[in-house]
C-alpha cells in the first residue's frame, strides 16, 4: 500500500489525534488550530503567562501594559501618601485628592526613571520606597523590552491556500490538488508538505476514525518564490481511487495538511496547518496559472489568484480493481 | 535482532552511560536529570554563571538582583561619603549615619538613572564617580534585560507521562506501553521518542550493565495535540519476550526515554527525559481513553487522566523459542 | 536518468518556479533575489513592518528613527502648548515660538527619560501627559533595542562565487565547475549545494521551461575554511553530455544554485542563491589554486582569486549515444 | 572500501581543505581553529564589526565600551563649550578647564539619561544638542543591551578530549580510540562525531595530501552525560590496518575531528574541532574508567581523568593482505 497506514486494529491508538468516529467534526479548524480543548491543566501556570503575552493580539497587550502602569503607580502613590506627603518636595496640591495625585505622578516619574526632580523624595522611608520603585521600573522595562522583541522576532508563516481542492486531470489519470503560496516578503526554503487523510472506516462492525498519510507527486521543494500546486495522484494505490463525491462525503473525509518551511530572514522554521473537508472538493477543474511573464522585467505573481480555477473534463477510468481497493481500506 | 544492540564485549564502553553493574541504581532521576555528579571542573567557570542565572528559580534570581542592588549602592555610598558629603547638594541629614544614608539614596538614583537632582554631584571627583556609576547602572540594566529575556524565551517542554508502564494486549500479542501528553498551550510538532532499555546481563561470568534500543510501533508523530501512547511490541524479536515480572526486576531493568519535539511558538527544539523502573510496570492493564468527543464543539482532552488505566486479560503466548531469546540477550 | 526530473507533462506545474518558456529571462537575479514581483498582497501588512525595519539599509533605518523622534516630540510639544505653557516650570521664552520650542525640548527630555527637571510639569493634565509620554518613551526604546539587536544578530551568508562557470577536464571526461568561498570570519559547517538546471525544451510541439536537478561529484562538505569547487560531471547521464556552447545558449539555460550552511558563531542556518547563464560559461579552462602553503605559518587563502582560471585543453569525447540523450531530454 | 574517499585524481580539488603535500603542517590548530589566513577581504567590513564585538574577550569589550563613553562625552563637552557654557545652568567652575569639565559631566548625565538637572540646558542650540545626545545615549544603550545579550546567549561547546589517541585492543583486533566529555553543566544530546584522516600519499609520482573519512564503531549517541570513547576499528577495511607507528608518522597523518551536538539549555547546535597528529598516538594502551558508582547516591564522573590510560598488550595480527592495503591507499 502506497499510503503509510497510520492506523491499526487497537481500540484507541492515542497517537495524538482522536480515533473515535463522529460525523461532521473537523480535527483542524479553519484558522489552523486544533479543534481540541484541554482540561486538567493547573490553574496557575507561570510558564504560560509569557507565552500568553507573546501571542495575544496587540490591543490586548497594550491594554495590559497600560493597566499595569496605572495600577503600579496607584499602589506606590498610596504608599507615598501613607508615609506622609510632606516627605516629597514641592507638593503644591491643597486638597488630599490633589496631594494623592501628585504622589501618583511622582511615582510615574520614578517608575519610568524620568525623575524630573521638581518633586523629589526626602527622608529615609520615602527615599527607600523610591529606590525600590525605580529598580522595579527598570526591571519591568527590561521585561517589556524582552516581550516586545519576542513578539516581533517570532517568525510566523502566512500561507495563502486555494479555497478548494480540485480533482484535476493528472498524467494519464486524475489527481487531488490544492495550491499554496507565501504571503510574506520573506523567502521560504526547503518547504515540505504532509497530507493526512482522516476518514471514517468500519472495523469489526464498528465505525472508527482512521488516519492515512497520502502519497504526493512531490512533498518537498527547495525554493518557494511562487505558488506550489501540491498533487496527490489518484492512481491504483490511492485510497481515493474510484471513489465518487458521495462516497467521500459519506466517509466524512478531512484532509489535514501540515506545512513546514525555513524562513530565510528569521532563520527559523515556520509551520502551518490547513484542513479541507469533502465539501471543499471541486470535481473536474484545474487551477489557472496565477503569474504572467513580462518580456522586460520580473514575472508578475498574483497572490489573489491562488484559488482561481476553471472547469475541465476528467479522463474516464475503468475501476476494475474496485474489490482490491475495498480490501485496502479495511 | 530488532533492537539495536548498543553494547559490545569491551570492558567498558564509555558511551556516555555507565556500563558497571549495580543493582537498585537509576541512570535518570525522576525529574529527568542524570544521576551523575561531575568532578574535576575548574572552580571558577565564568561561562556557567550566565547559565546559572538563566536556570535558577525565580525567588533565587530576584534575591540575587536585590542583593546586587543593595551591595552596589552601599559601595558607592561609601565612596561618596569618603570623598566628602559636601560635594552632594541639599544633604539635609545631621548625623553621620543620616548623611551616609542620603549618599546611599543618591547612589540608587544614579544607578537607576532616575536622577531626581534634588541631591546632585558637585565637583570633579564626585561627578566622575557619579558618571561611572550611571554607566555601570545602564550596563547592569542591559544585562538584566538580556537575562530576563533569556529566562523567558527559553523553550522548555512540559510533558506529562503516565505514572505506570502497562503490559497491554497489542495486536495478536502484548505490548509495553506508556502515555505522554503536552502540558503547555504551545503546539509540539515532529515529536520523536527513543526508548533505551538498561539492564544487567552476564558476560564472561561477570555482571555488566548494557543498553539496548527498543523497537517501537511508531517512534515519530507529526502532530501532538492529544495524548500519545508509545508502544513497544513484545514480539519474538523483543528482549522482553516471555519474561515474567520477576525476571524483569531481577535484571534491574530501567527504561530510559528520550523525548524530542519542535515547539511551534518558540521555534525551538525541546527535549525531555523520562525513566521507568521495573516497579512501575503494571501487568495486564490498558489505558482508558482520556478525551471526549462533543457533538457540538471541540473535543475535550483530559490532561489529568493521562495515567488512568483499567485491568484487562492478556493473551496467552506459548514461549517456545525461549532458548533463542536467551541467546539474544547474551 | 541521473538527474531527478523536476518536471512532468502537465500544462503548468506551479512548483514554485515558472514553467512558461520565454527566452533571455532569468529566474534568479545577480544579487540572489528572485526575478518575481508579487501582486495581491494587502496594502497594510503590520507583520511585514518589523521585517522592513529589520532588513532596510542603515541610513534608512537611522532616518526613520530620527523622524519618529522629531515627529513625536512635535506632537507632544503641541499638546503641552495647548494645555497651557504655564503648567511647565521655568519657561524662559518670551515669544510664542520660543515657548513652543521649550515645550519641544521638555518633550524630548520626557521621551528619553533624561528629565533634567529645570522644566518640569505642574498640574494634573500636564503631569498626566508627561506620564504617558515617558511610558511611550520607554516602550519605544524597548522596541529600538529589539530592532537593533535583531538587525545585528541576523546571520547572513556572504559567499563569493567565481564570475564564470568552467567546462574543465574531470577524470576521464569533462565537468562543469564553479568555485565558492566564505567571505566572512565566521566558520560555516555542513555546507550543502543544490544545482538546478532551467532550460527550454519542446513538449508536444510547444516550448516550455523545465527544471532538472544536476548530479554533483559531491553536494555536501563538513568543513568550509577554504574555497570549494563544485563539480557537475558531464558523463553519459548528464543533460549537458555532448552539447555545444551554441546548443546551451539556444536552450536558454540558467543554472540556479541554492547554497546552505550552518554558521557556527551565529548558531543559525544561512542561505545563498547564485545564478549562472549560458554566457557565463568558459569552455576549456580550469581554476587556478587560490592558496599558498607556507613552510612556517598558516596557509594563505586568497579570496580575491576565487574567479581566477587558466585555459586548458579538453579531452575529445565521441558522442555515439547522441540519440539516447535526445530521448532523455524529452 | 569502507572509508569514503574524499579525494580523486584532479590536480587540486578545492573542497575546502588543502590538497598540497607539505610535511609537519596541521590543518587544524590545537585551539580548534583552522591553520589558514584569509587575504583579499575588503578592509572595511561593517558586517564583521558586530561579530568582533560579540567574540572578543571581556577585557577588550569593556575597554571599548569605556573608551566610547569617554570619547563621546569629550566630543559633546566640546560642543557645549563651543556653543557657550552660559547656556548650562549652575556652572560653578571658574577656570575654563573647570567649565569644560562641568560640560563633560553634564554630557555624561545626558548620555546615560540620569539627568540630575542641577546643570540643565537653556536656550535652543544647547537644548537641541542635549536632545540629540540623549537619543544617542538611548540607542547606544540599546546596542549595548543587544551586544551583552548576544555575548552571553551564544552557546559554545566546552569539550575536553583525551591528550592522546590510543591504539587499544578492540574486539578480536585493535582500534584507534580517543575520549571526549562535556565540561559544561548543560546537557548535550544527539552528539555526532566525524573523523577525517589527512595523509600524504603518492599519486602519479607526486606527493599530494588526501582526506579520508574514517569508519567509526558508532558515530552518534543520543545522551552524553559522561565520557564517550570514540573508536575507529582497525580492521581489514581500515587505512591504518597493519601500519607501524613509523609509517603513520612518515605519511604525516593528522586526524581531524568534527564534533556536533545540541545544547538542551541554549536550544542551539554547538560544534567543536579537535586535531590529533601522529605524535599524539600511544600504541598498546587503554583508557581507565573515569567514573565511580556509589551504592548510595549519584555516579561520580571525573572530568580530570578523561586522558588517563594504562599500558596493555595488543593482539598480534598477521598482515597477509598488505598488498591489498597498498592498493587501497593509492
Amino acid at each position: 500500500m502506497s499510503a503509510e497506514q497510520v492506523s491499526d486494529t487497537k481500540d484507541d491508538q492515542n497517537t495524538g489525534l482522536s480515533a473515535r468516529a463522529q460525523r461532521n467534526q473537523r480535527s483542524i479548524r479553519e484558522d489552523g488550530t486544533f479543534n481540541i480543548e484541554n482540561k486538567g491543566m493547573p490553574l496557575f501556570r507561570p510558564d504560560d503567562i509569557y507565552l500568553g503575552l507573546l501571542t495575544m493580539p496587540w490591543w490586548k497587550f497594550s491594554l495590559i501594559v497600560i493597566s499595569f502602569y496605572v495600577i503600579l503607580n496607584s499602589l506606590f502613590a498610596a504608599i507615598y501618601y501613607a508615609i506622609g506627603i510632606d516627605h516629597l518636595t514641592n507638593i503644591e496640591g491643597t486638597t488630599q485628592w490633589e496631594k494623592l495625585l501628585e504622589a501618583f505622578f511622582f511615582s510615574a516619574q520614578s517608575l519610568t526613571t524620568v525623575g524630573y526632580g521638581r518633586v523629589a523624595p526626602v527622608g529615609i522611608t520615602t527615599s527607600s520606597v523610591a529606590a525600590i520603585e525605580s529598580l522595579l521600573g527598570l526591571l519591568g522595562f527590561a521585561l517589556a523590552t524582552g516581550l516586545l522583541f519576542g513578539r516581533f522576532s517570532k517568525a510566523t508563516a502566512k500561507i495563502v491556500h486555494s479555497t478548494n481542492m480540485l480533482i484535476s486531470p493528472f498524467k494519464e489519470g486524475t489527481g487531488l490538488m490544492f495550491r499554496i503560496a507565501n504571503m510574506r516578503e520573506t523567502q521560504l526554503v526547503e518547504v515540505e508538505v504532509i497530507v493526512t487523510l482522516s476518514k471514517i472506516t468500519v472495523e469489526k462492525g464498528r465505525e472508527v476514525r482512521r488516519f492515512y498519510q497520502l502519497n504526493l507527486e512531490r512533498n518537498k521543494i527547495t525554493m518557494f518564490p511562487m505558488a506550489w500546486t501540491v498533487v496527490h495522484p489518484i492512481d491504483e494505490t490511492s485510497l481515493l481511487y474510484g471513489l465518487t463525491h458521495e462516497e467521500i462525503k459519506y466517509d466524512d473525509m478531512e484532509f489535514l495538511i501540515y506545512f513546514k518551511g525555513y524562513d530565510e530572514t528569521f532563520s527559523q522554521n515556520v509551520h502551518h496547518r490547513i484542513s479541507y473537508r469533502a465539501d471543499d472538493i471541486v470535481w473536474g477543474a484545474r487551477f489557472i496559472v496565477n503569474y504572467e511573464l513580462q518580456s522586460n522585467g520580473p514575472t508578475i505573481h498574483y497572490l489573489n489568484k491562488v484559488s482561481d480555477y476553471e472547469l475541465t473534463d476528467l479522463p474516464v477510468i475503468s475501476i476494475e480493481n474496485e474489490k482490491d481497493r475495498k480490501q485496502l481500506v479495511q
